[in-house]
This record gives C-alpha cells, structure tokens and sequence, in this order.
C-alpha cells in the first residue's frame, strides 16, 4: 500500500501548529469585531471570470483553475477581494455606508513552495467600502496594527507608499492604464530598468527615478520630498498630501510608520492610493499588506464606491511568532482523565466525566481498558492535570479517588466536590 | 459589466449566517476540547488517490476532481476521514493511544443543489484510534449529544444500528467484500429488493429480511430481538452484544437512544460496527453520523488500528437552528460609534476609539465625514448602542459627549471614565 502524501505544496497542521493558526484566526476576528467589522464566508469556489476580472495576470496564471462536473470554468480563491467586490454589489448592495466586511479563511496560489510559502495559505481580510477619506485609509493600517500587536509579535514596523503619486504622473503624459499596469507591475518586481525602458516620455521617466533615489530621516520628511519632487504634476502633488494626511492619522493614533517608499508597488492590478505592508525583521515577506483601490467595485458591476481593504498572511504571522517564539495564551483550562478501576464500573465512570465536561473542564477517558498503573502512566506523559480514580469503594461513599499529577498527591473527594476541586487550580 | 454570481451549488455567507455557523464551529471547538480531543488542519485540495482509496464509488463520481499546473490528479476533499488517516500512519504514527483528533471545515461534493444541500459545506469531524472497546464508540455518540444539546437544539434523536450484524450474516454465508459493499450500498439507498437479489444464499437472504422487519418497543428489545434473530450467525451475535454494550453505556450516561435500525447502512463503505445518525423532527437529513471502522487506517498504510469517529453537518445544525429559531449566545458586547464634531478633530477621535478598542469595545469610526445629524441618524439604524462626540469645547476639559442611543439620553463625561460608562452597561 502506498505512503499517502499531501499534494505538492499543501500540508498538514498538526495539533500544535493548528493551535498556534486558530490563534491568530481568533485575534483576527476580535480586530474585527473592535473595529466594527462584520464577518462573510464566501466559497473556496469561484466562477473563473470573476477571480479574474482584476486580479493580474501574476495571479491569473498561478491559480487553481478546472472544470466542474458541469463544464463551468472554476477556480479556487487566491484572495478574497473579488468575492467581496461581488457581495457589495448584489447582496450588500442596499446596506448604509461604509461598508465594513471581515474574511477569513484560505486561499489558494500556484506558487513554487519554499520557506512560509504554501499553495493553500491563510488570509484575514478586512474590507472598508464607501469611503474616500484618509480616515479610512488610516484605519486599515491602524487595525493591522492591533492585530500584529495581538498576537505579541514585536519588531514589526509598517511600510507605506501611494500609487497614485506613480499614476498620477503617467496619467498626466498620457500613458494609459494597461501600459501603468504593465510598469507598476514590474516596479512590484523591483525590475526598475525594464519598468522605465517602456516609459517614452522623458520629464516622466526622469521624474520617476528621481523619486527612486528620495530618502527622508522620518518618514513625514520623505513624503514631503515626495511633494516637492513630483512639483507640476498637480494630481501627483494632491495623491502625496492624501498620503500625508494619512500619516499624520496613523501617527497620532499610537502607530508610528518608519518607512515612506515613494516608489511602492504591490502585486494585484487594482490599487488606486495608498499603499502598505507590515515587516517583521525576522522575515523578507510581508505579514500582511492593503491599500486603496476606488475603481474595483464599479468592475464588478456596481456603483462607483471609494474602498480600502487589507489582507493579513496568517501562516507567515505564525511562522514570525515561531521564529520570534512568541507564547500563545498565558494559560490553559484543566485537563483529567477518568479511570474506573474495573470494567463494570465503566458507565458510573462515564457518568463523572460528563458531568467534568458539562463544568467546562477537558477530559479524557479510559477507552483503553488498561489496568490502573498503565493509565497513570499515560495520563503522566499526555501531561494532564488530574486523574480521576473511580473504584468501587469508594464510590459507594459517592466519592472518587483524584490524583494531582503534578504534586503526586492522591486524595479521596466527594463526587459533589470533585468539580470544584479540579477547577479551583484554575485560580 | 456581468453582474457576477457565485459557481452552482456554491453560496455566500451573509453577516449573520457567518455568525451563526461560527458559533456551531465555536461549540465544536468546545466539544473537542471537553472530550481530550485535539485539532489539526488538512489541505482542501488532496491527492485523488488519497481520497478515493475507500470512500465508496458514490462518493468518487461526486468529487470536484481536477489535474494541477503540474498534471497531477487532485480533488476537494469530500470528507475528512482519509486524510486524519494519512495523519495518524504518518505524522502522528508514534504517539500514544488513543489518539483523538478533531477538524473542522468546508468539504467538497457535487450533488444536486436543494434545501439544506450544497456543494461546498461545512463538518466537524472527530476521530477515536486506537480502542476497539464499547465505551471508545459510547463517547462519539455522546460528544455528539453535547455538541447538538450546546447548539440549543431541541427534540433531537439518534438512531443507531451495527454494519457488524450484517456483515457478519454475509462473511458466514462466504459473501465476499465487494459483493458485500455493493448490497450495503443499496441498503443505505432503502432499496432492499435490489440488494437482497444480489444474494444467492437463502438462509441469508431469509434472515436479513427479517432482519427488516425486526422492532421493539424499546431500542433495548429491538437489540435483544436482533440477538436471538441472528442467533446461529456467531459474530453477528456478538456484534449485536457490541451494540447493547454501546448502548448500555450511553443511555446510563444521560443520552437515550429512540431508534435501533437493525439494517442500517451508512453511505461510506469503511464502517464495520457500529453507526449511528443524529435528527431532528424538522429536517429528512442526519445532522451528523459515523461509526466504527477498523480497518481503515490500514488501508492507509498503517498498522492495524481499531478506530471509531463522527462527521456532524454544521449547514444542517444551522438550518435546523433556524428552522426552531434557535437563538445564539444570550448577549452580545457593546457598540459605539465615534464621530468627531469637525475635521481637525480626527485625530483625537481615532485617539480615543484607539482607547476603547483597546478595552473591547467595538467601535466604528466616522469616516465618511458626515454632518452630525446624518451620523448619527446613521449610528441609529446600525442600531449601535453609544455615540461617541468628539468636539472641541469638552476636549479642551478632558472630555467628550456620549450618547445613549436606546435612551435618548447624552451625557458629557471625562475620557478616562468612557470606557467604565460603555462597558458598564454590559452588567
């Protein structure tokens, strides 16, 4: 019989690993619910048009796609954005503005598997729909924020750009959206001299390297070169004072930026303003990354609506929190094993370990049919709390014998105190 | 624009669905937790091979199958069972027995869509490994017992029955493996003309029919009844003893069982003791079912493991909760919105909804700049529970203006005892 495999570049998480996901997944949902977010769950599978309608063709090429059973195009997520975009302007449509949607779950990309990078990986996503102002923007970062800072991570610091200060000044020498895609895609790549070698116009090419080279001591200086640089291209010079605007925000609020790029950009076609991911010194990729994209939502059929959104990699936040070996939650609830001394004692047994899991705490019982010394040493090295001992004499009494595995002390209880005597450690 | 649909038989989650099948996920989680039982999390996409190894013909033709970028045959896993298996003659191979392990998730068939039915839902699954004992089978029953009673449900029922007994009658009458997998097949269709036609042996035949037929006032006498009705089939016999022990167990352990199926035959053709389904008088489906199968995790690889587990149908548990009109958790945390009087006042409005975040209040910040009456006309309909109004006169002294919504009521208070006011109310 074959050595069954995961398929190439999926895995298995094991009890620890899955600990340590679910984790961070909770410290996600309650940023979410702080935030005032309110969680979908969308398909894993989508129509194929819709996934890519405006995802690039980066992504384009690398995502799970087939034919269902029904010869209908599919393909599974690579992200969340477009399955969103589709609830806001169908089912969402009517709701008041903003919008304000929480995801999470995984997503799949067929990218070649190395070090933190998966097929199937984790996202928390975090959409703010209806909105244009800075406050909008500065709250995708300043959520980002807490939810870093949730899972105790430390180190980390944000990066943040604009593509429209880039878009801007192509629009103005005419250079049209798919040739912006085109360049933005391989400043993404930090293919600089490819991105500039299809840029004819000389004042802009000349422009957009000089803002290569920009570097400020804080990051308010470096926008306010940013400013001063793109002088004359008006739109360009209103995108850096979004960005300034959105600074001071996030700045005021208890989230300092260290780096302004003014040449930032990200993977997916559809960003509009600003730009930003979150580093930990320990990795090279992002933890998590978002920005502004005005235009995606009228794509998708609907009305034109400003929109912010923000996707977090929860297994590169695990890997970051393993590297760093940040500890999970300071502590656990009990945990015993039940052992009756004989088989015929099994259901009273039973009996006592429903009423432990109906008080909250964890129990394992005796499935084995082990003799006593055997179970002990089991429950010994599966680091349990207590062990619940029920014998027939004492039982008799309405008590059961409980063994702290810790302390190696063993006393007799009342089955009515037993609960009480478990949990009690709790304190 | 194409107005963009999900794929078929694929479905959005709106906010308070999410919520709701969230909350069945968190009591699963619950369970697991009460019963020793720890999670882990495989990949959606799987080998084929895997995946079809033994889940029966029915469900391979249903699977989303499809070829990667690398031309290897994959599909969305239908269940969970193969690939808990896969882990527990891998990577979980050496640790001690029993092994529990819980997952939860969305699985993948391509059924026709209906009521209740789609083809992407959600289960949590629990698998026992290790014990071939009655009390290892008792504890998927009553884990499942607490996990439906946590979800509010009411009026809930099991059936059970024992593959053994059949099995048994078969093996005796040398009826091989796959004749007997196609018979139970049929069975678990209800189409019984069919499979007793497959079986050429008349004693058989004339004893699974009455079989049929069997039933008692009590599930205890229909298993007594069972027992002498098979009475010459010796390891029939003795699975219908298995099936009384099992049920001994439980009804002593606060779960009655109503129904005992003498034929009863679940769809996946790894069963070999016992199974058993869970309903509700409002709902044709099971909200959940499993069973023993002891053979499973060799053909997997593995050593010879007795193992025994559970699937419940989190779509169904939240259709039936809808359709009782179950309500979720009894209270919910408190809602403010914060609206800063004008523009200049932003970034101290974010200050402090940064404070109350922090505290665990959920707070939507105003970012759409509306003029404070439409705000909080708009704090109104979102039925939030305290406004928050930042302006300069109360800044100036410390404080801020709040707003009871319900009551109508707005109060000036100091910053530092804003969040004691909005939590407060939670009491």
């Amino acid at each position: 019989m074959p050595a069954f495999q995961t398929a190439r570049g999926m895995r298995d998480l094991l009890p620890e690993e899955a600990e340590r996901l679910n984790y961070i997944i909770c410290k996600a949902r309650e940023t979410a619910q702080y935030y005032g977010y309110r969680e979908v769950i969308t398909p894993v599978v989508e129509p194929y048009e819709l996934l890519s309608a405006k995802s690039g063709e980066e992504i384009r090429s690398r995502m799970f796609t087939f034919k269902d059973l029904g010869d209908r195009t599919v393909a599974l997520r690579p992200e969340f954005t477009a399955s969103i975009a589709r609830l806001a302007t169908k089912a969402l449509k009517n709701e008041p503005k903003p919008l304000r949607i929480f995801s999470v779950g995984s997503v799949y990309r067929y990218d070649e598997p190395q070090r933190g990078r998966y097929r199937e990986f984790w996202q928390s996503n975090f959409e703010l729909m209806g909105s244009n102002r800075p406050e909008a923007d500065a709250e995708t970062i300043l959520l980002t924020n807490s939810l870093i800072k949730a899972t105790g991570l430390r180190n980390y610091s944000f990066k943040i750009g604009h593509i429209g200060v880039i878009r801007e000044i192509l629009s103005q020498e005419n250079v049209d959206e798919k040739a912006q895609n085109a360049i933005l895609q391989l400043m993404d790549k930090k293919e600089y001299g490819k991105a500039f070698r299809l840029i004819k116009q000389e004042k802009c090419r000349k422009t957009l390297q000089g803002l290569l080279e920009l570097n400020g001591n804080t990051a308010f200086e470096t926008v306010e070169k940013i400013k001063k640089h793109v002088a004359g291209y008006e739109k360009a010079v209103a995108a850096a004072e979004n960005l300034l605007g959105i600074l001071q925000l996030v700045t005021e609020s208890g989230c300092p930026i260290e780096t302004v790029e003014p040449v930032f950009a990200r993977g997916l076609e559809y960003y509009t303003g600003l730009v930003f991911e979150v580093y930990v010194p320990e990795l090279d990729t992002a933890l998590g990354g978002g920005g502004r994209y005005d235009r995606l939502i009228e794509v998708f059929g609907g009305e034109p609506t400003p929109a912010v959104g923000v996707a977090h990699g929860l297994d590169r936040i695990a890997l970051a929190m393993q590297t760093q070996t940040t500890a999970l939650s300071p502590r656990r609830d009990k945990r015993a094993v039940v052992i009756p001394v004989k088989q015929e004692l099994k259901a009273e047994a039973l009996k006592i370990s429903q009423m432990l899991r109906e008080a909250g705490v964890s129990v394992e019982f005796e499935v084995m049919g082990r003799k006593m010394a055997k179970a002990l040493e089991d429950a010994d090295r599966r680091k349990v709390d207590f062990a619940v001992i029920v014998g027939e004499k004492e039982l008799k009494e309405g008590a059961v014998v409980v063994r702290d595995m810790m302390k190696h002390e063993q006393t007799t209880i009342e089955i009515g105190r037993l609960t009480e005597k478990i949990r009690g450690k709790d304190e």
